[in-house]
C-alpha cells in the first residue's frame, strides 16, 4: 500500500456505491448542503445496458430535483401493454391491450431510459449543487461502528478504510461477445449468475504495492448502496431472507428487425410450450427482450452454467417463442442473463448510523421494472431525514422511520414480484381443466392490479412521529375527512392551480421541490366569504407571532422559508382577490426582494390549461378549508382544520429542534 | 496590421453579427451541415439586459431545433395583460384584463427571457451540430461582390476582409452607473441614442500594429445581421425608410419593491398627465419597466441629451406615473434609453448573394415585444433556403422568396408598431370630447387585435414557386378546401396525434424538426374503408416507384427521408390498423434499423392526453383525406387530393434539382 492509517478525514455522510440508490442520497445531501463523500469500486459509470422502467413516482421525484424533464424528453414512453397468448392452434395472438400507466394517477407516465443517462442527471444535479463528485475506483476494506457514540450529535461513530484502486482493477471483466465485428458489452459481471468480485478485488489490490493508497474516513452517517452482494451488509452481519427460483432469463438489447407488429409496445408473450418473452421498447430504436431460457443453461436446480449462455442462444429462444413472427438483429447493444430470486434484508440499519438501501436490502426480478425505482425511493426516503438531523433541525429519532417505512415496501415488492414472476414464467393453461398452466385471465388481472403498485403511487407510509395517522402513540391525529383525497401517509397528489400574482398555471407538485423544506399548505377556501377571511386572519396572526413554529425552528439569519414553507391555495375567484388581501406571513417581505409573489395560489380557470378543480378533486369544502403538512419528500403528514394552529405546532414539536433565540 | 491579404480562405456562408438573427441562421446551417463562419465585433455574448418577449411562433421554432423546452422552463410566462387608466379623479385603476396570448393559437404562450440565455441555447445547439463557434472580436473592414459570378453554383462571389480586434477594442464602453455600491451594466451602447462605433473601431484598430490581424474570406453567401447601424447595409448602399418620433423611453430592469398589485402581470399603465409605463415581468424576480420620459431628456425634436438620462431619472418618472402606488428597488440589473423610430430597408439582399436580416432591415420600438422575434424569423426563413441551394438540392431562384416573404412582414410590423406606439405614448382622453387624447377603448381594442399579430402565428406568405397559392404564374395550385384549417402560406397548425406503432401522443409540430427536410404529409383518412385503402395503395405505388420525386431528389447513398420525408396520419381507429397495413414507402425499411416505426400516426383517443381530433379540427374529410406539402420551416406549400400525385411531383420539379442517377 502506498499510504495508510494516519491519513484521517471527517465527513458527515459517506455513501458506498454510486448506482441509483447511492446517487439519490447524494442528490439530497448535495441539495441540502451536507458534507458528503460518495465512492464506488467501479472505474466508470454505466454506459450500456442497465435500462429500466421509470415509475410515475420516480419521475415525480426527478422533477422535484429539477431533471424530470430531461428524463421525460430522452426516454421512450410506454403507453400500452399488449398481451400475446397461444390461440387454440398454439399460434400466438394479441389477446388484450391495457394502458401501461393507469390514467389519472400521476402527471407522468411510465417510461424507459438507460441507467447511464439517469446517473448522468444525478451527476449534473450534484455538480450544480456545489460540485459533489463520485470518487471512482475506491473500495471500502474495513468498517467499524463505535456504539458508545451513537447518541452524540457531534460525534463520528463510523470509521471506514477506503482503498484507491488502479484503473485496471476498477474495470469489470467482459466476456468478449462480438457482433458484426464490434465488441459488445455485457452485464454478466453484475448478474447473480456471477460471483461478486469485491473480496477478490480487496485481495488483488493489496498485492499491488505501487498503485494503491488507503485512507481512513470518519463519518457521522453511512449508506451502503453497494448492490445485491453488499459488502457493507456483510460487514454488519445482516442477512437477506427469501428464495431463489429455477427460472433463468436472458436479456438482449437489440435494434430488432421483425414483422411482429407490437415490437414498440410493452408486450408479455406466452408461447404454448417454448416459454415467455417480455418486450420493453427503449430509446434510440432499441428494444429490450427478456427471454425465458428453458433449455440451454438450465442445470437441474444448481447455479446455471454461464458458459452455455450467449446472445445467439438467447435470440434462438426468442425466435421460438415469437414464431411464426420473425425476429433478428444487426445491432446488439448489450446482453446479460440472470436467475430470479426474491429476498429482503432483515435489518435496514445498524443503530440508525449505517443504513442499507436498494439491492443491498432487496433483490428480485427485473421484469416488473421496479428494481431501480424502489432502490432510489429507499434513499429518497432517507436523504432528507439524514440532512435534517445532520443540520440540527430534527431529532435523531426520525431516522427510525426509514426502516419502518421502507422495509414494508420491500416486502410488498417481493410479494408482488413473486406472484408476477410465477405467472409470467409459467406455461399458459391449455383450457380451464389445465390446472398446472397459468390462466391468462389471471395474468391479465395481475398485470392490471400490478400497475398501481408498479406506479409507485400506492406507497402508504404507516403512522409515526412524522405521519399523523390515528395510533395509540401519536399526540397529533389528522382529520382526514377535511381533504379525503389528500391521503395521510401517501404522496401529495397534484392538480393545476394558478399563481395569484401572475395567473400562471402550475401543477402543485412543481411547487414542492426537493430542497429539504417542510411545507404547511393552507387551503384557505373562499376568502371572499367573511368567515373564511377571518379564519385566515387568525391563522396568519398565529403563524406570524414571535413564538410560532415558523420562528422557533428557523436558524438565525436563515430565510423565512428555509425550514418550513407556507403555501396557500384559495378557492377564488382569482379576479376578486390580490395577494395583499392575505396577512404578510403568507407572502413574506424581504428587504431586497420585496414581497414574495410565489406563495399564494388559486383554484380557478386558466387561459390555456383548463381548470384543476382542486377543491372538488381533493374533496375540500371551500367554506371550511384545511391545513395540510407535507414532508420534504412530499408525503402527507397531517390534515386538519384551519382553526387548529396548535395541532400543527404540536406536530412539529414532536421531532424538531428549537433553534437558538434571535 | 500584423498580417494581411494572402491569407485567403473559403466558406459557404459568412455571417456578420452574432445576435439572435445571426445565430438563427448559424443554427440552420450548422444543422444542415453547411460550411459556415459567424463573426461579431463584440468580445462576449450578452450577459445582462436585452430581454424580450418570445412569441408563440418563436417558441415553436426553438422547439423545432430542440431547445424550446429550455426557453419554456427558464422564462417567465406572461398570462395576462392588465390595462390601468386614470379614473374620473385621475387616479390609476385597473380597467381591463385580457389574455396575453390568444387561447388556442399555439401550443406555446408568450414568455419573456433574457437574450443572453437565448444566445446560449443557440450556441449549445451549434456546438451539438458539429461545433460551429462564434468568432468574437472580429470586424469586417471591406466587402466586394463579384457580379460576374452570381449564377455560378461553385463560385465564391463574396469577398470580405476581416480584422481581429484586441479584447479591449471589442468591449463596449459602459457609462458606469452604480447602485448599492455595485457597478451596473447598461445598454446605451446599443441604443439609438448612441452613435454606432463600428467606423471608430475600424479606425482605432488600424492604428494598433501589434494586436490586430486581417484576413480575406471568400464566401458563396453572406448575411449581414449586424444591427440597426448595419455596416453591411451601408457597404451595399441600401437605405432604411421611415421616420423617428419625439417619444423617448427609459428602460429599467429591477427587482421591484412595490405595493402595485399587478407587478407580476404585463401592464400598460396610462397616467392622466405624467405619461405611460409598460410593466414586463421577467425571470428571477426581475421586472422590466418601459417608462415614457416626458421631461428630463427631451430636447425639442433633436437627438435626446443622453447625459440627462440615468436610472434615478427613469425611476422618478415611473413613480410619478404609478402614483399613488409606491415603487422602488434595491437591485438594478440593467438599464437603457431609446427614441422610437420605425424604418424598413428598401432591399433585403444584393443579388441573393448578400442578405440582410433583423435590425439591419427594420427598426422599431421594443415595447410590443416583436423585435428579436421578427429578426430571428427573418433568418429562420432564409436558413433552409441557403442550405438547400448550397447543398445542390434546390435552384438558386428560391432565394428570391426571402425578400418577397420577409419585407412584407417588416412593413406589417412597422405599421403595427407605429399605431401601437402612438396609442401607448399618447395621453388618455379625459372624456369622449377630448379629441387629442387616446381612447382607452381604442387602446384595448388595438391590444387585443395586436395580440394575434404579436404571436407570430398570423404570418401568411404570398404565392411563389414554394407556396402553391392561386396565382397566374403558379403551375401548381392547391385545393385549400380539402383542409380548410391548414392554410397555404401559414405555418402548419398543431394538434396531438398518436404514433401508430406505440400509441404515444405527439403534437404534430414535434414531428417537424428543423433539419432541412421537406415533408409530404399524407392525411390518409379512414383506411379501414376500402376506397381510402385503395387510394393509399395507389399513392404508395407512385411514391415508391423508381422515378418518383422521393427518388429523383435524393442524393446517392442518402437516407430515404433526407430531402423529402413522408409522414402519414390516418383517421383510425388505432386498434384496427397496424403499420404493415401501409405500403412500405410509408414505413421505409433499412437493413440495419429494420422498418421505420416513426412515420405513421393516427387521430385517435390517447390514454392520458385526450384526443387531438385532427380531422375535425383541420376540416379534413376522413373519406377523402388529402396531401399536404410542408416547407422545411413548417409553412404550408400545398394542399391537394390524395389522388393527385402528379401535382406534387410538378410542385417539387419547379425548384428542386434532380440528383445523379444511382
Amino acid at each position: 500500500m502506498g499510504s495508510t492509517g494516519d491519513d484521517k478525514s471527517y465527513v458527515d455522510v459517506l455513501i458506498v456505491g454510486a448506482g441509483p440508490a447511492g446517487l439519490m442520497l447524494a442528490a439530497w445531501l448535495a441539495k441540502c448542503g451536507v458534507k458528503t463523500r460518495i465512492v464506488d469500486k467501479r472505474g466508470t459509470k454505466v454506459f450500456n445496458g442497465q435500462a429500466d422502467g421509470l415509475q410515475c413516482r420516480t419521475l415525480e421525484i426527478f422533477d422535484s430535483f429539477g431533471f424530470g424533464d430531461r428524463a421525460w424528453k430522452e426516454s421512450n414512453h410506454m403507453l400500452e401493454i399488449c398481451l400475446w397468448n397461444p390461440d387454440s392452434n398454439g399460434k400466438i395472438q394479441r389477446s388484450a391491450r391495457i394502458p401501461d400507466t393507469i390514467p389519472g394517477i400521476s402527471r407522468f407516465q411510465q417510461v424507459v431510459l438507460h441507467q447511464g443517462r439517469i446517473e448522468r442527471f444525478f451527476l449534473d444535479h450534484m455538480e450544480s449543487c456545489g460540485g459533489l463528485h463520485v470518487e471512482r475506483g475506491v473500495l471500502p476494506t474495513k468498517l467499524e461502528l463505535d456504539e458508545s457514540l451513537l447518541d452524540s450529535s457531534d460525534a463520528y461513530p463510523v470509521t471506514v478504510h477506503l482503498r484507491h484502486l488502479s484503473e485496471a482493477e476498477a474495470t469489470p471483466q467482459q466476456t468478449g461477445t462480438s457482433v458484426n465485428g464490434s465488441a459488445i458489452q455485457d452485464g454478466l459481471f453484475r448478474s447473480n449468475l456471477s460471483a461478486d468480485d469485491t473480496a477478490e478485488l480487496i485481495r488483488a489490490s493489496a498485492l499491488d504495492a505501487k498503485a494503491n493508497t488507503e485512507e481512513v474516513v470518519k463519518a457521522k452517517y453511512m449508506l451502503g448502496a453497494d448492490g445485491a452482494h453488499s459488502w457493507v451488509r456483510q460487514q454488519l452481519g445482516f442477512a437477506l431472507e427469501g428464495e431463489s427460483t429455477d427460472y433463468i432469463w436472458g436479456v438482449l438489447d437489440i435494434v430488432p428487425i421483425t414483422d411482429f407488429p407490437d415490437i414498440r409496445m410493452r408486450c408479455a408473450i406466452h408461447s404454448a410450450d417454448s416459454g415467455s418473452v417480455m418486450v420493453i421498447p427503449r430509446e434510440n430504436k432499441l428494444v429490450r427482450l427478456y427471454i425465458q431460457l428453458t433449455t440451454a443453461a438450465y442445470n437441474g436446480g444448481q447455479r446455471a452454467d454461464r458458459s452455455k449462455i450467449n446472445p445467439d442462444v438467447i435470440l434462438g429462444a426468442a425466435q421460438k417463442i415469437m414464431a411464426p413472427y420473425k425476429i433478428s438483429y444487426r445491432r446488439l447493444d448489450w446482453w446479460t442473463a440472470y436467475q430470479i430470486g426474491q429476498r429482503v434484508g432483515t435489518q435496514f440499519s445498524a443503530h440508525e448510523r449505517i443504513f442499507l438501501a436498494g439491492d443491498a436490502v432487496h433483490t428480485h426480478s427485473p421484469k416488473a421494472g421496479q428494481g431501480m425505482n424502489v432502490s432510489m425511493q429507499d434513499s429518497y426516503n432517507l436523504g432528507w431525514k439524514i440532512a435534517s438531523v445532520v443540520k440540527g433541525h430534527s431529532h435523531r429519532s426520525i431516522l427510525k422511520t426509514y426502516e419502518m417505512e421502507r422495509r414494508k415496501i420491500a416486502q410488498d415488492l417481493i410479494a408482488f414480484d413473486h406472484r408476477f414472476s410465477r405467472l409470467f414464467s409459467g406455461r399458459p393453461a391449455r383450457d380451464i381443466m389445465d390446472a398446472e398452466g397459468i390462466s391468462m385471465d389471471a395474468f391479465k388481472d395481475a398485470f392490471e392490479k400490478g400497475n398501481l403498485f408498479a406506479s409507485g403511487i400506492a406507497v402508504d407510509y404507516c403512522s409515526s412521529m412524522i405521519v399523523a395517522k390515528e395510533s395509540e402513540s401519536n399526540p397529533v391525529v389528522s382529520v382526514q375527512e377535511l381533504a379525503p383525497e389528500v391521503k395521510i401517509g401517501k404522496r401529495m397528489p397534484s392538480v393545476k392551480v394558478l399563481s395569484q400574482a401572475d395567473a400562471r398555471p402550475w401543477h402543485i407538485q412543481e411547487r414542492l421541490p426537493s430542497n429539504g423544506r417542510w411545507r404547511v399548505m393552507v387551503f384557505a377556501g373562499d376568502v371572499t366569504n367573511q368567515p373564511q377571511k377571518e379564519k385566515i386572519e387568525r391563522l396568519g396572526a398565529a403563524l406570524g407571532s414571535k413564538g410560532s413554529f415558523l420562528q422557533r425552528y428557523k436558524p438565525t439569519g436563515a430565510r423565512y422559508d428555509s425550514v418550513i414553507e407556507v403555501l396557500t391555495v384559495h378557492a377564488g375567484p382569482r379576479n376578486a382577490v390580490d395577494i395583499f388581501d392575505f396577512p404578510e406571513v403568507f407572502r413574506p417581505y424581504d428587504e431586497i426582494d420585496g414581497w414574495d409573489y410565489e406563495k399564494i395560489f388559486v383554484d380557478d380557470l386558466s387561459y390555456h390549461e383548463g381548470h384543476g378543480q382542486l377543491y372538488e378533486t381533493f374533496g375540500i369544502d371551500p367554506n371550511k378549508g384545511c391545513l395540510v403538512v407535507l414532508r420534504p419528500d412530499q408525503y402527507v403528514s397531517y390534515v386538519g382544520p384551519l382553526e387548529d394552529y396548535d395541532a400543527v405546532d404540536r406536530f412539529f414539536s414532536g421531532f424538531m429542534i428549537a433553534q437558538p433565540a434571535h
